[in-house]
């Protein structure tokens, strides 16, 4: 398309339609995106059924319901994060879709709904207290066309529940660990299985726990080889890098 | 094999050859690799060319020299990180191989010497005092198989440098971004293409860049999606992520 | 005014209405700005209109109606920050005034109301979170005679947004850039321009944001040369320090 | 000259020497800086003087004379920080230039040696423990065409001493204050003066100092309004923030 | 009196109506008090009308009651910190006694109600924000008979203030310095006098202040000799160091 | 003795060879050991054959030859602990004995040479760069008469080398885990095993590792229930309170 | 009874009811408790009276209710920690049983209650406001089946009260101190006692008590030999460490 | 003095040999020490014989040979702190005075002798590794005429070591505590008098010592009251804090 305008824009300028001048200033006020920069973000998301997400914290009721009126309106699935159970209510009263109180997210598909076409993706979870975190991964990467398979409460201070599921751990294309206190989930894992591991630290635990920084500091020490870290509680971020790796092969 | 060995005991079980409290006996002193759990970690690598990684930071020139001299018996490549020049020169002198004095590290090829064939993974370094960690990442996954770009010096500051290697960003299948002080430019390259990247703060930069404290945790902060991080200067452990990602496929 | 008293003092001392010791003792107790050294702190205000700026956090509504009653009396401008609602709510029933809930400030104008006379200023904002801090900044510059433009939702992750407002940044004589999350804003709009740049951290984030203290690293560490911070949330002093800069020449 | 070459490019074009598709690829293939993101940060340095600016500390003396020979043969004039007195005296031996061993500077003039136009730019100094900080902060500032003035050991806790150099604090046009331990300075300088203040925290100090950290949280929480600071130890950062002060009005 | 009981015990063993065991196991289990280590402990309060103190914030207001009502019988001065209105009210119907909700104490004299004997002690108060710190420490000091004089509003952003005030500085016994943000104050007040001065930083500020962390770096890095410095917002702390150091002379 | 001590005095009371304030003088001045505090203190080192433990780092080569010469004449058995080669070297000369260049201990065996008679006391060790601290808790153990075991590179990301020493983990009477980097080794052996668990975080790691505190906040945060951890590399402090726990029963 | 199981396996196998393959399928699909690995996680505590811990925090009150009825079911001893009153109204409705309001704990006893069978465990504790944390000790040692002895308020500034328990201090089988503030207690007990010591720091205190970490680092730093420590707050997890150390002895 | 210089100015305004206009710019130039603010810092070292004080450390020798060679004309009495043994060594050579070589301090007497006129001032030291910060407290305490006493290795683990002194710590004006590892001791000494009491934390630990940070938070959060506190390993700030307290009656 930006190549059409583009070469409208030639051609206008080759019949004479445009100054030398006029032409340069046209040019140099094309947003970078027209010229082949950032030509990925776009388009793809239509094509592939790619959702648009939103972070619902620091956004009001209206807010949210404007942004997803727009968006509705042009068929985008739509992915709301950290949304809590009063504006989701207003979002479902305007718009339908569904919310999950526990990962706090909410989903609306648009005219291309995500089904699972890579993976599979596997979401261990430490505890049960690591839920939300874990849940918030999984909505976000069926969002992403992942299909996910979620395993829950096998910690390592139970190592024997963890090796019962070798055969799962195996069969995955890449693995999310979810995991707050030691955050020691991923080092186990990690030396366990081939695939991509990325490590989600929670804010599981008190006192020293620190709110999640004794989990990360655990994970970025992980004496497994190659294991990978997003930020404290980011279930969309592990789960985004996931779609990063798994979808690749698809582009 | 193993199946085979168990195969042997349950005949001799069935045989006679064993009482039922021997066989008891035997089934509960087997190694777990044996039954399963850890099959994983082992066979691929001769299979497959992987090297052997020793951490040489930690230990003598007597202690690297056996560890050496006892993989070269079993044909196995090596590759030993966080090496100094000293104790580089004592192996070279026993069993030949390369010194990388930038990136630190020994390698040695065996029986089946790496060569790449997947990727291709792009290593980018925001400034060359980074370099360092660039090299140990980018030695490192070419002894993993990957076929490995580099682009060095791209710092955000100097933002046109990057978007000029615009085509070599979008035809990476994984990138690896190397930068200290307040590393931002994973945040730059996640938002300009849809691979996989995996950051890399390191410790370069004084005051409050607190050893490299700055830059891993404006990565983990990124606000482009699905941004991984690894350890301060932990360019081994970078490559490794990235060789779980791009050797997925051929397993 | 001072000097003008302190000539009646010597007359009425070289007069004989005042001995020696007299005098010596009226001058040892003169407040010090009386023998300049904090004369600029006073009489400038009136002369140029600067608002009488009060910190309504830790002040009650009571205290904060008195002293606004006694800055009206003298005819100031005036500017209260990090002002709740309902506090505000009382001000201007009492003495009318603007309020701007997403800043959090009250501005009610005196004998000589502010008006952009240097400048412009342009305020960019990384994302719509960081807009409580930047309309903070906005109002207060404003207040101080500035001429503000302002530029939202530029974050690092979509550069070409950016890059796309090339022009605005070029123009600007002095920059605020206010980002959360891993605040990499400053560093390529200080690569970009050759104009004063102030960052401002902001709390924006979760997890190993820690409260803004990601952003400032961020911004400390930048590697675009002679970048200067501010406070975390401090978008009231980042809008001072643009006033002590471009009000410069007037002075 | 990158209109010039545009012009060129667009003239083959209407003439039929380049089709369209040609044209765009070429288009595409730009640097960014050839359509006018990034032309401020060429050209400017011969016509004004600037200095090429080179981090010593990580580079070997080999890399820094070559990077020095190339410069001077463009008549480019040279500062280098952050260098030891080994490299620098085999910098001077090949190119003469001057070395300052407590800032631990290099400085090499070329065909527009830097001459003070801007200013003046007062720099004081909290200690004597400081002085390396404040003198890298000097000779950046003039290579950067800054008038610059010095006034050194006054602390705090000497008050008067500070208060007596009153009418050189108002002189100044911008001021930068150097300060390590508690990093009080800046809050009582910008207290007397209304220019603009650059605060520059040290690691003078021991035990809870923290390597500047002390300082450089007493700096962003200074009781003045409109104070900015700049990395622990940052002479040279806060020095180029006075000329993108203080060289404004000249460009 | 120990000294009593215990003649009264060697006066029963020597004429004979304690055994020798008898009386080493009577010896072994006396109270440390009753030979003279804790002696100071006690009985000094009744004869100097000391407060019992009572740190009002953890307890319920049963509790509280029952304290207060215990020592009321026995005639002390009563001294409840960080008491909430809620509780205070309660101890006020049931005791009488004065309730500060600035400082958050609440107060009762008994048999020997305390009067200003030792000092004076001046407490400054850089801000008014930090009024309750101050406050406390001021009623603190009072209940330890202490004569206290009080000086607000004098930060180092505003040093004429301070200064204007020279001759309540010189005439104090000793100094307690109160403020938050930077913690600038005390290094100022350190090098203008003499006396003790104990500093006493307050939780004020937001962002980098850290809770209070920036100004208790501040105070211990402070560039004026010997000052000591309390925890936190502990007013109550440095008024009882205040009164370890002004009571010497008279027990 | 010390009661035969006291028998005499009082006998010497009785006997009117003191008076009453003789005697009382006395009983005041007696170290408080003597009547019944600190009894445990004494005398069961030489019953029990326990050592005298030297920190050997900040006392020189003099220091510690006299402190040796002090108890061999007193029969004692002697351990120094972090004593480099130089001054071991010293100390075996005069005194014989032996060192451990790996644990950095010298120890010296008196009258009554410890033997095995508590445990056994295993010490699991994750890597072989925890080794020397795993070897001072060994030697400290064996000094105080325990029976050791030991378990070197059984780190969690190889669990299978973990679970196949099942039956010497279940054997142990206590263990002591030392472990780095994530530190989760503790949390593993904690849920497979009922004895009690000490863990020691080393400071073997880089970048994030801070020294050993990453390691630290894993074993604090342990998801296995009640773990308990020592000093960072305090190899003898754990090996201490292993025999706080083993010698119970024998006093 | 495994061994049953497996013997029924292996008998079935012998006869001809399971082929090898069959066989081998069971045999590595079996949990691996089974195989003895975490043989003791199970059945002890029903022959031992042990209670099933619920971490009560982040769990819903329908969650509980369902947990604790298949408990009872089974006969179980429970025992619930940080429980709120709420939540712990509603279980004593259902399920009859005990709440501690102070120590925050339900607990209810089932065919085996628990009695005290090991120690005595002595829980020392500095302050009245450690009283909740050394509540949760207590109860939780006794549902372990420890005897427990309690010691309140015996802080270090008054050291003569902690002296005068001297012999309840020495008849202990196992200290747990529970200290907030500087959590300097276990230094000064573990200086008196030869037997284990269990320090447990409290989120008491203000300002830089940073929530317990003060009072944390004290203790890992105590300068008594041999202390252990556990997480900050984690009255649970000592009395655990205290049964794994006392219960040794009957199993 | 000031006041003869005010008088001569004054006079000579009076009679005529000075405009209005000179007067008053001359009195905006005097220095601010003229009119009485500073008055105190002079004059009273020469009257009382305090030393000249120079931080060592951050000085060459020939700056410290130049500095002292400047004080001995004066006839001043100086201490310098933080000096290593080589520059003491030509410091002696030069001057002669006295070096000790464990507090790391150079004193040379001048006119007036230092000598013990205030005190006694009790230096406790928790354990040997504590001696080189106590030591520099001791020749502070000294050249500022306190007389001093000094009591060694009486840390809290063994409490009856302290208790056995408890005479000497009942005769002192004022009592430093130097500590290191967890800084327990001045709550114990806080809790056995009333004299002021000064605690120094060192650096001396390893690992959560964080480098005497640990010591620092337990005498902030002590639970003796009015304790004060210095810089890590600051013994000249406690003598100098000291000094504050008990010369006081003497001016």
């Amino acid at each position: 398309m930006n190549r059409t305008e583009l070469k409208k824009l030639l051609t206008a300028f080759r019949d004479g339609g445009l100054s030398t001048d006029e032409l340069l200033e046209r040019l140099q006020a094309l947003p970078f995106e027209d010229i082949g920069v950032a030509r990925i973000d776009h388009h793809r998301e239509l094509r592939q059924g790619t959702p648009e997400v939103v972070l619902g914290e620091s956004k009001s009721a209206d807010q949210l319901d404007a942004i997803v009126a727009a968006m509705t309106a042009r068929g985008r699935n739509i992915l709301v994060t950290r949304l809590n159970p009063e504006k989701a209510k207003r979002l479902q009263q305007r718009h339908g879709g569904d919310y999950d109180p526990v990962g706090r997210t909410f989903t609306l598909s648009g005219q291309a709904p995500p089904r699972p076409r890579y993976g599979p993706l596997l979401i261990v979870c430490a505890g049960t207290s690591d839920l939300p975190v874990a849940r918030e991964a999984a909505i976000t990467a069926r969002m992403l066309d992942l299909e996910v398979e979620e395993l829950v409460d096998v910690g390592v201070a139970g190592i024997h529940r963890l090796l019962a599921e070798s055969s799962q751990l195996q069969r995955a294309a890449a693995i999310i660990v979810v995991a707050g206190m030691e955050g020691a989930l991923p080092s186990v894992i990690g030396g366990l299985v081939a695939a991509p591991v990325i490590a989600v630290p929670t804010s599981v635990g008190y006192g020293t726990a620190f709110g999640g920084l004794a989990a990360l500091l655990g994970m970025l020490n992980s004496c497994a080889s190659g294991i990978t870290v997003v930020n404290i509680d980011n279930g969309f971020g592990a789960a985004f890098a996931a779609a990063r790796i798994l979808r690749r092969n698809d582009e």
